[in-house]
Order: C-alpha cells, then sequence, then structure tokens
C-alpha cells in the first residue's frame, strides 16, 4: 500500500480524472464496515467551478478547493436510512447526537479507505480539516437536508508536485499497554524534541516569533478562543441539521 | 488492496499475532494525515485476559472481545499535545467540542488505514460499534484521562473462518453529483429493494417477527429510546472526559 509514501498534494496537473476512475474508487471504498451495514454516509462530487467556487470561503480559500480536478464532501447521512424506513413502515428515531457521530463514523472511515486507494491509483490528495469549522455555508452550498452533515472534504487530481515526507512522533508516544500511561516531562522532551529539532519547524518558529513550536499550535492556529467559537457554530449548524 | 474482498470476522485461530507485526502496523498507520500533524489519537493494545474480561461488558459480551487474541482501543487524545504544550510555555484550549471532533477525526482515519493494513497483511478484524454505546466502563477499564475519550475498537487475529461477502447499496444511492437530491420512493424502492430481497434478509424478517428489514433497525437494533438514552450517556462521558 502507498501510505509508507504518502504527502500531502495540494498541487495537480492539468491531467482529467475521470468519472470511471473515480466511480470505480467510490465503488471499491463502500466495502468498509459499516454500522449494521446501512452506510450511513453520502459522497458530494463537485466538478463544477462554480460549485467549487461556493464552497472556497467555508475552507478558507485554500487554493486547493478551486484548483483540484475534484473536491469530494463526504457526509454523515441519516437521512437516505431514515427515508427507507418511512416507507417500511419503520420508526426511525435518529435525531440525536449518538446518531450524528454513528454517521460520522462511517463517514470517516469510508474517507479513509478512499484516500488510501485513490493514492494507490496514483491520485494525490489533501484532507481539508475545515469542514468541521464552517459547516453552515458548506451545508447551504451543497443543499444538505436535514440528518445530513459534512465531516471531510477532499481536494482530488493528479500529483504536480513531491513535497517531502512530513516528521511522526514515536510509536511508543501513542501505543498504550493495557492501560494509559501517562506522559512525564521526560517523556514529552523525548517525544516531541526531534519535531522541534527539525529545521523547518525552527524556522517556523522564527517566522512566527513564538518561544516555542507548541504555542504556534496554541497560540496562533488552533486558539482556546477560536474553538469556542467554532465549537459553537458546530452545535448550532448540528441541531439545525436535527442531529440535536 | 484486501479491501474487494474483506469481510468482518470474528473467529480467530490459536495464532500469535507478534508484537514485531502490531508495532509495524500500528506504525505505518501512523501514516495517515491528521490535524496540524498533531497526530491527536491514542491506541490502547490489550493482550492480557484479565483486561479483555473488563473491556467486554462494555460491549454487551460480544465474544469477540474476549476471544481475540488483540482487542485495540482507539481514542481520540488531545491529552498528550496538551501536556507537550503545559511543558513549552503554551496555552492549550482543546477541553471543547469541536477539539473532540478534531482528535475523534484523527482516530477515525487512523483507525481505518490500520485496518486496511491488517487486512492486507492477512489478519481478521472486527470493528465494535459498541464504543460509543458505554463509553464510560471503557474509560474506566482502560484508565483514560482527561482528553482521552474512546472512538473505536477492533478485534484482531488470523482469521478462522471466511463467511460471503456482504451486500452493499449501488453507488448511486450514495453518491451525489453537485448539491444533494433527496431520494424519491421509487428511488429507495431501487436502492433497497435488492438487499430486502436477499433471502438471508427475507429470513433476519421472519425470525424477528417485523413486516419489513427497516423495522428490525429501527424497532429492534436501533431504537430510538435507546439511542436516546445512548446519546445521553455519551454526553455525560464527554463532559467527565472535559471535553464539553
Amino acid at each position: 500500500m502507498s501510505i509508507l509514501t504518502r504527502r500531502t498534494i495540494r498541487r495537480y496537473s492539468t491531467r482529467e480524472v475521470s468519472d470511471e476512475l473515480l466511480n470505480e474508487l467510490l465503488t471499491q471504498a463502500a466495502r468498509t464496515q459499516t454500522m449494521g451495514n446501512l452506510q450511513l454516509y453520502s459522497v458530494i462530487v463537485t466538478r463544477s467551478q462554480q460549485g467549487k467556487e461556493r464552497l472556497a470561503p467555508a475552507h478558507f480559500h485554500q487554493p486547493m478547493v478551486t484548483q483540484a480536478p475534484v473536491v469530494l464532501t463526504i457526509c454523515a447521512d441519516f437521512r437516505r436510512t431514515t427515508e427507507w424506513a418511512l416507507q417500511r413502515q419503520a420508526h426511525p428515531g435518529y435525531d440525536n447526537f449518538l446518531s450524528f457521530l454513528n454517521a460520522a463514523t462511517d463517514a470517516l472511515l469510508y474517507t479513509q479507505t478512499l484516500c488510501c486507494l485513490a493514492e494507490d491509483a496514483g491520485l494525490g490528495l489533501c484532507y481539508l480539516g475545515t469542514t468541521l469549522y464552517q459547516p453552515q455555508p458548506i451545508i447551504e452550498a451543497l443543499q444538505l437536508p436535514k440528518l445530513v452533515f459534512p465531516v471531510a472534504t477532499i481536494t482530488m487530481g493528479w500529483p504536480d508536485e513531491q513535497p517531502p515526507l512530513t516528521d511522526r512522533l514515536p510509536t511508543e508516544s501513542f501505543v498504550h499497554s493495557e492501560t494509559y500511561h501517562l506522559p512525564t516531562p521526560a517523556d514529552i522532551d523525548r517525544y516531541y524534541g526531534p519535531k522541534e529539532a527539525l529545521p523547518e519547524n525552527q524556522e517556523f518558529v522564527r517566522q512566527n516569533k513564538t518561544a516555542t513550536l507548541a504555542q504556534i499550535f496554541t497560540d496562533i492556529r488552533y486558539k482556546q478562543s477560536d474553538n469556542e467559537t467554532m465549537s459553537s457554530l458546530l452545535h448550532d449548524a448540528l441541531t439545525a441539521q436535527g442531529f440535536l
């Protein structure tokens, strides 16, 4: 599997991603296990320039959204299952928080199988974490009905760059035997020291004028105040979509 | 990739899953993209019989939990990152709902890469959706601290069965072009008709004495009252772990 050499691809060649290939990948990824085999997800395929431009603001105008041949928005979806139940004298009750998380789980597992398959086929992908930051404009752009909620966005195309592999934490930092072991200060130094010592991260700290690398994350990129504001937006959007 | 022939495996042979293989898979899966490359997950490996028995009640005593050589509980984890920040004069603010979903996303994408890699290596897996139903006893059994929350459980071993492939909905049922299209009654019949016509599902309806297949899901397996009770337990557990 190509996972060992995967890198995020943000620049794509002009080569087309055919409907045939895309449909094959979308179909194969559906072999992924889901809750009760209900497949609680849906995928919105955006190929039109107009559609990409409608999505762009929700993703902070990251250039991949309008430049990639294909943008995929993967949604937690209890709507289709609910419609089925309603037409079969059944009484669906999926307008709740657990059901959202069940469907989000199905959608995210599907997404990652799709990523693995697409990268195995030579395609380049960028996973946009911004989907959860501003769901409401995505919901509007894609006309998502109640009980459908966007959880992941992937931009996809044939790679036109080959960036270096990025670093990873040592396996011992995230694998625990039998019970969770809180890291000691020495553990933290051992886990994060190599990341902090990378020339690109030292340069990143200089550019951002912070004292430490961690401060770039806590004080600039993923700030408490932003997290709290966006938690509230997320809560409102989940309520509007009927999950809370 | 073995995804095209994957099936859930619930019976395992006595052949050992070596630490070397398990660690290789856990390490390789960490090539999966994560938010800011922070790797907001952790994996608790349960190999001891005592540990499996402690987890079993949370998973409704499904026999795989005590019979599989390895049980993996994958957690959304903002604790390690928070500890790092605190030791680096940074001010972490990840005790909120968005941060939980960000970490859950990292954990679930990691989980699915791990599933694909393990199945490619010939291992058999069962994904336990019960993790979200009763998180509190899992949190206690694994001694998960604040800002760590279990989102997925996998039982793993060498297969001792080869069940048939299960059915899937047609791709057109979950793929939408440009905007979401609500299914018409005719669409629902076309999407779900083949599933309802399967002999095993017709037998399933007979056994459960329901009028339709959908009623098995809505009235027996995933009932509104259960979903609401478990939503409330989930909310309480997220609060206790510091995410709400």
